[in-house]
């Protein structure tokens, strides 16, 4: 259109790199992270990422080079997320709970150039290393992030250390922003709930604006005291880490998670907004009376990663909690999608009410859209709450694609949508809810099981802490419901018992004919492993008719 | 990098239009516009935007073409602000103070096909169709909107009429998308301040991430309530009329503005947020008691236009208003900057704490930065409170250029910065304080006097109110501050008094030599017209040395 350019007066690729630069300025005095006795303001933050970018620099690292973290919640992943896109890298954020084997695969499928590790996981950073150099390939640099909290030693290392490679960068290090927004800025491998791990990539423009989408939808209003009881690491902490730099937050960093700590936290450091899995909702629920401390004002809580049970809800909510259900992949940044709460619903008993709160909602502002579809005939599906089909995504904020895995890419995005492998329908309000993921639904005579709503079902049960269900092989029926229950502390329930509570809630051929209590193995984002289940499952061998089943 | 690809799965051009879409989903039977009796929903809405965009498509409007709107607030402005989009053509809003010959010049500059024209307005537009028709020019089709609130009168019409449009439209028209996110999706005139108007073209993206950095100004939650006090026809709202619309919020039209009118529609439909001009809030603040109503709750006022004298700002609060102060041009979609509190200013003095408030403060999310430079060497000066330059501004919220005008548009982009014509400092918390607009400054002897110094001044007269100084040549000083003054009903005060007062109170240069009682001309969007005044002063001859002044 004439008399119209695209100038650098009017055109500035997105990048949450920007709200750093911004945050430094208009929030420069305010505190913007705090471990323990450790705090930064906003100004000294960005100081510290821009040195942690020329250090970088100076050790090589550049445009599209790959930097990876092995790190819990503390202040050097705050850094880190700004710091390595400063000098065009990409930030990989390792789960904790890997081992030295994982951690060179990935490393290796990488090509990861730099890694940081906490003190406490420098022996599977260095277990890793190790394994790449036996393998004759690359090993990267190790930098040790000692302990915050303890004064360093002085005299011989044996790693290079964080607060050194800070030091050696520069101040007036030209920061390198992306020359196109859709360049990546990190790489998040999916956790073990799936055998072949993938690395997600994400762009600055994504993560820009899903960190947007995240503020508002957790209804962030300008300066939030966030404790972090989410994993940093996880989906680059929902985004939030990005988020809360946008709005001039606290980042409040915890290594270790407890009942206690999270409470003590919340009314030490006036915290508003919260983030975490349904175990860490567990946590807060079943604490002792003794570990708990009245909230100091109106806490948000968005949870996520698994669908909570309605009654995990409710209880946090007379905690004093506002609770926001969230869902999403890491594959859409973290979330995509909110419950939205609507007015007409506050009439409703609270059980309903409940319920309403654990459907997964509708899109929010980063995502253009979610649809139910067909997997085979890719056709959209009916919104009347009972067709089941593949939820699918469309949006800004879905990933780039899997790292150096073009066949992958191509089949999560066929016919222009993400598909999730979530199995769920829509209803007529538009708000989706999940009936379970494509490879967990138990297919008994014919018929879809959801787990997801034989678990919910379990969950009401006073004695259930957790449960989890999956298929197991049945002679008649193809498979059954098995599920692996965990107890709350003193509680006595029989597996007849908790089966027939089951079946009188429940058509009879979705209740469990086999029951297993276990502690539930979990990924450290609080997944279960259903991967792990469904191999204890089938080792329990073939149920005959003359199971416990009286269909 | 390998693996990545750009797919409709992961890339949506940025549009408003999105926002629509999914609040017709999300918050589909929530109220979207309220006028007097007439009520829509988020999802009544969409579907009256989508058969207008239908509507404008078969009357031949498409990608590129210019609509024009001249009406108040009203529900048709909301409806315009995304069906003209939706058929991929520009909406251009006009200032409904402007007369026929001045439309006329707009319509044939923006080469306006259709034009859509409030029964309040008619006959402005009728009166430029004609103009247009007399020289030859092509005439635009003229669409009449009769008042919503009366009933349409069957029969002959005059005109084709806004509810036959929306009524020919189809539910199911296939919106068109902008391909490029950069396309243009209106025009704004600058008004009337300016002697030869500009069309500032904005694009998708633009109003995208401005209205999103205006709800975050803002600290709007989701389905906030907002009245209407600023003119939609103002660049577009400052956006909040996309922006209202991406978090489900309620619009609540006015037609005329009255201060009973004000306070009765915020207690009846619990207002929450509003916006508006310095004049917004002396109707207000000047309420007699009899219209004044307590507020229902918190209401945050986010003013700009013009800065707003401290005491103003001070009264405001104690009726209970949260005042945002921010600051922008046409050029920047409206706000561009907002006066952030910090905390460490709760403890000043609350006279302080106006001055703090009258700032114009950082930039908003959409401006990556803002400076204050030298215009000749086009220097950043320091950030010392003291060193005046021009206050310019670079981002993604800065407009695509002046239609038509790639000189204008050249100019207003030299060194890579939009240029803002207006003076200021930055103090060196990084915050920004205008000084003047260029043209406005007074050169007295070599000095420059800031006009907003003396108004400021002039303000704290507690019989003053409305003021505005301009220079006034002087045969000594070549220049000196002349003030046009509006004294509150029922005061009196002498032109040497408030000299004296003046004088009492700032530098003697800075004094104004000359005063003029009398009612402002403003703008239709509440800035005082200076060069209406300049003439005036002009007109009352060069001072000699036997003036009023006693320096």
């Amino acid at each position: 259109m004439e008399g119209t350019i695209k100038s650098p007066a009017n055109y500035v690729p997105l990048t949450p790199i920007s709200f750093l630069d911004r945050s430094a300025v208009v929030y420069a005095d305010r505190i913007s992270v705090v471990y323990g006795s450790v705090k930064y303001t906003w100004r000294q933050t960005r100081d510290r990422c821009v040195r942690l970018a020329s250090a970088l620099s100076q050790l090589g690292i550049s445009t599209g080079d790959v930097v990876s973290v092995l790190a819990p919640n503390i202040p050097a992943m705050v850094e880190l997320h700004f710091g390595v896109p400063m000098v065009g890298a990409l930030l990989c954020t390792l789960n904790i709970r890997h081992d030295s084997a994982l951690v060179a695969v990935l490393l290796r499928h990488s090509g990861t150039k730099v890694i940081f590790a906490d003190h406490q996981f420098l022996q599977i950073a260095q277990g890793a290393c190790e394994i790449l150099s036996k393998n004759g390939d690359k090993v990267p640099l190790l930098v040790l992030i000692p302990e915050p909290l303890v004064q360093s030693v002085s005299g011989k290392k044996n790693a290079m250390e964080y607060e050194d490679v800070v030091a050696m960068g520069k101040s007036d290090f030209e920061v390198k922003r992306p020359k196109d927004e859709c360049h990546p800025i990190s790489v998040n491998y999916t956790s073990g709930t799936t055998s072949s791990p993938k690395g997600v990539v994400y762009s600055h423009r994504g993560a820009y604006l899903n960190s947007l989408a995240a503020v508002l939808l957790n209804e962030m209003h300008s300066s939030p005291t966030f404790l972090w009881t989410n994993p940093m690491f996880h989906c680059n902490g929902w985004c939030l880490l990005w988020g809360v730099t946008a709005i001039g937050g606290t980042n409040i960093c915890l290594r270790n998670l407890t009942a206690k700590g999270i409470f003590d936290n919340i009314s030490q450091h006036k915290v508003t907004h919260m983030a975490g899995a349904p175990t860490i909702l567990n946590m807060i629920i079943n604490a002792p009376e003794s570990e708990q401390k009245p909230l100091p004002g109106k806490v948000s809580f968005i949870t996520g990663a698994a669908p909570p049970p309605a009654h995990v809800i409710y209880k946090m909510e007379e905690l004093g909690f506002s609770m926001f259900h969230s869902y999403g992949l890491t594959e859409t940044y973290g979330p995509g999608t909110i419950c939205t709460w609507k007015p007409e619903w506050d009439s409703l008993p609270r059980e309903e009410q409940a319920k309403m709160k654990a459907r997964q909602g509708v899109n929010h502002l980063g995502i253009e859209e979610i649809q139910v579809k067909d997997p085979v005939t890719l056709r959209t599906l009916p919104a009347d709450g009972v067709t089941m089909g593949e939820v699918v995504f469309r949006g800004n904020t879905v990933m780039n694609g899997y790292l150096k895995n073009p066949e992958a890419t191509k089949e999560a995005f066929k016919g222009g949508w993400f598909w999730s492998g979530d199995l769920g329908v829509k209803h007529p309000d538009g708000y989706i809810e999940l009936k379970d993921r494509s490879k967990d639904i138990i297919i008994s005579g014919g018929e879809n099981i959801s787990s997801i709503e034989v678990e919910s079902t379990l969950f009401t049960h006073p004695s259930v802490l957790e449960a989890a269900v999956v298929a197991r092989p049945d002679e008649y029926w193809g498979e059954t419901a098995c599920a692996f229950v965990n107890l709350k502390d003193g509680s006595k329930v029989s597996a007849e018992e908790l089966i027939s509570y089951c079946r009188d809630r429940l058509p009879h051929y979705m209740a469990p004919r086999s029951i297993v209590f276990m502690d539930l193995p979990k990924t450290s984002t609080g997944k279960v492993q259903k991967f792990v289940l469904r191999t204890k499952a089938k080792a329990l061998g073939c149920l005959s008719k003359k199971g416990v089943s009286k269909l």
